[in-house]
């Protein structure tokens, strides 16, 4: 069970940027995201009505508390990843971190991350220590985590893509 | 060589979404990004900042005509590679456009990508047929092109990141 929890969402800035965190977690085989910050219904309905368009479960939720949701997770046996790029390089953590059973939270920023979240998470792990993206990091760690598996999933969607050499194939079951 | 063209920038919507393109391209161990679409120069502004701060060479430019400018690279011996989601499977791609010596284009999208688009790309790749984002396909192609080796690359920048177990330390030279 993964599950991504995204930090600080702000209606003004963050809707294209948010909307990108969730189809990342979606189309790289998590099981959920959270968002915290701003409680944006318009994001909410647009990633559930692409999970409706092409398929499979993936849970969309929002957390106004997100101290708490991290701390009632932990207590519930979910290991805290942090992806940041002050945190140890994911080459040297991914080994210890696939290896382990538990289910996961993986936390990704938002604006300013309060000290708290480096604190509370079992791994702060770094996609590059240079600034880039949330949404590359989160790409990356997954498919690390996953070691590619994830590009294989099968998605039972009303829509589905044939992948073409040249232009677009698109079926509508 | 390795140039990241990011097609149809609008000044409105994209800036923050073409601007992780931009830090992801450089971050993942590209040359150069080329934005095209709208002319923005805060952008443009801000990318070199940041580049100017974390070290490295890395070009950033516009170009109104991508048409143009995808013919004239093409010309050149440059190797047209087009991100899409209607693309071949990039595992079935890969190995063959890491072979090839050529220099690279890599295009991302933008809105409405044209059909001539898929037409001069000599490889059309998906990053899953799922929709989710420019960004996340641009780091996972390149994470996959170099073979994990760009984690490891070292910037002589004015501000590095010492990583951390836990919280953040900055060094400025």
């Amino acid at each position: 069970m993964i599950v991504v929890l995204r930090l600080g969402h702000r209606i003004k800035r963050d809707k294209r940027i948010s909307t990108h965190v969730a189809l990342v977690a979606r189309a790289f085989c998590a099981n959920e995201i959270v968002f915290s910050g701003d409680e944006d219904r318009e994001l909410i309905c647009s990633v559930k009505k692409i999970v409706s368009e092409w398929g499979d479960e993936f849970k969309i939720n929002y957390e106004k508390n997100w101290r708490n949701f991290l701390k009632r997770k932990k207590e519930e046996g979910f290991e805290i990843i942090h992806l940041t790029m002050y945190g140890l390089p994911i080459t040297k953590l991914i080994e210890k971190i696939r290896i382990s059973n538990k289910d996961k939270i993986i936390v990704v920023g938002g604006a300013k991350v309060p000290g708290e979240v480096y604190e509370i998470a079992d791994f702060n792990v770094s996609i590059t220590n240079q600034p880039h993206s949330e949404v590359a990091a989160l790409a990356v760690f997954l498919h690390e985590f996953f070691q590619g598996k994830e590009l294989e999933k099968k998605f039972d969607g009303k829509v589905r893509i044939i992948p073409q050499e040249k232009g677009k194939k698109i079926v509508r079951n």
